[in-house]
């Protein structure tokens, strides 16, 4: 059976997140409908990212095993034909070679998250922004965002239902920019904790309201411990913009994504 | 009786418009409503620019005059309240002097275009672009752009239905970057005439597409002929982002925007 890798954009607001539920309309769901529409045959789809409910996907990455080949952009128009009016699109598709596994062969995952600091709520970015109705001092919270980045114990900044084997991650990219109105800040890593962007994001917002510093925020992170946690982020801000395959960047080759997800690898 | 000017933003999709219809909801009308069931009086206001129905805004700017005096940052707060669940949002609020119309006392309009020219549709920007299904050269549709620029009879680029004086304005900025897949295009003016963003836009996207030139542009521009003009490029792509006030860049001060409207002057 052929394998294709698909590159997937979402509005997240609907849906109960990525992964199947009991109850509820999630992305996987809806995307195995449509492939199973199209081609008359059950479909599995695997995604590189577990987000949750409310979280967007400009680059979501996924593969899919179909009976018989199709030329990728038939495919790809295809799964967009059934998956309308949904906020779901396949933005391209290629087949892969069987090996390729879009959660664990993936080398980097990059998230964007997005705050709207103002008195007034937004309109053209509802459901799309982390709404902050106090001015947050974005420039402190970009010193102290460094303080995060590296190799370390993400305890912290876990959440509790996490299930990887491992709090140890590594942190390539943690920063801030702002773009007009936005607070922007960029998370890149092999993988994540599950609610790690963020329980990170929403420590450093104190820093932003000035109610931590950038030593409070390295403190965190020592601490090991949950509780050490700021406010955990909405997931209205939170992107997952891309995801990297190819040489690694660093260590372990079985480290899995549990960003947003429950289950582990086995 | 105390004059206010008011910033607004606004998502346009669910509205027939800026300006009050016999049906529909318009952007005017639900903010006169909820200004009524805040002050418990009838207000009447007017803004900068009438656009048009799915047009976006995030820099209207409009005034309204109410009975008694208003705190201004309570003021908007208490038509945000009124304005849930719309998305229209007062993003300020000030009292300025009598002798302010937020019409006629512009001295620049600033609007942006977006398009998103990708095989796959707009899942996140749904009705927040132009979706053009093949791709269009941004380097030819910034080279031709500046055709425009200047002082000009834009008879090419106006509505039918435009009941401006005269077809003369001056273009002071018309110019395309990418951002990403987006390409974005700015048009400033003291004002516009019906349609003329949307119709220079679509002109633009046939050299985006091969299909003219820069002359071409400038030679649709010279025949001062609606029929020469290429496609009217769709509401959901337009924003207004700013209005300017104060000493005016040129020439007529009883020049009134046109560009989405209906009414003249008088």
């Amino acid at each position: 059976m052929p394998r294709y890798r698909l590159l997937i954009e979402y509005d997240g607001t609907p849906f109960v997140g990525w992964q199947c539920q009991a109850v509820g309309v999630s992305v996987q769901g809806a995307l195995q409908t449509a492939i199973q529409k199209l081609t008359r045959a059950p479909a599995s789809i695997r995604g590189a990212g577990r987000t949750d409910s409310g979280v967007h996907a400009t680059g979501q990455v996924a593969h899919v095993d179909i009976e018989k080949p199709w030329h990728a952009a038939r495919l790809c128009d295809g799964i967009n034909y059934y998956l309308k009016p949904l906020p779901i699109v396949i933005r391209d598709c290629a087949e892969v070679d069987a090996s390729f596994d879009a959660r664990f062969s993936a080398t980097a995952r990059h998230y964007l998250y997005r705050i709207l600091a103002r008195r007034a709520p937004p309109a053209l970015e509802r459901n799309r922004v982390w709404w902050v109705t106090r001015p947050l001092d974005a420039e402190a919270m970009r010193e102290a965002a460094p303080a995060l980045v590296g190799h370390h114990d993400f305890t912290t900044f876990r959440a509790a239902q996490c299930q990887a084997n491992s709090p140890m991650r590594t942190l390539d990219r943690f920063d801030v920019t702002l773009n007009g109105e936005i607070i922007e800040i960029r998370a890149s890593a092999r993988s994540f904790l599950h609610n790690q962007v963020r329980s990170m994001v929403g420590s450093l917002k104190h820093v932003g309201e000035g109610k931590w510093t950038r030593d409070d925020l390295a403190r965190a992170l020592a601490a090991k411990d949950r509780t050490a946690c700021g406010t955990v982020a909405p997931p209205s801000g939170l992107y997952l913009m891309s995801v990297d395959y190819g040489p690694a960047g660093d260590g372990d080759n079985s480290e899995a994504d549990n960003s947003e997800g429950g289950l582990t690898r086995r």
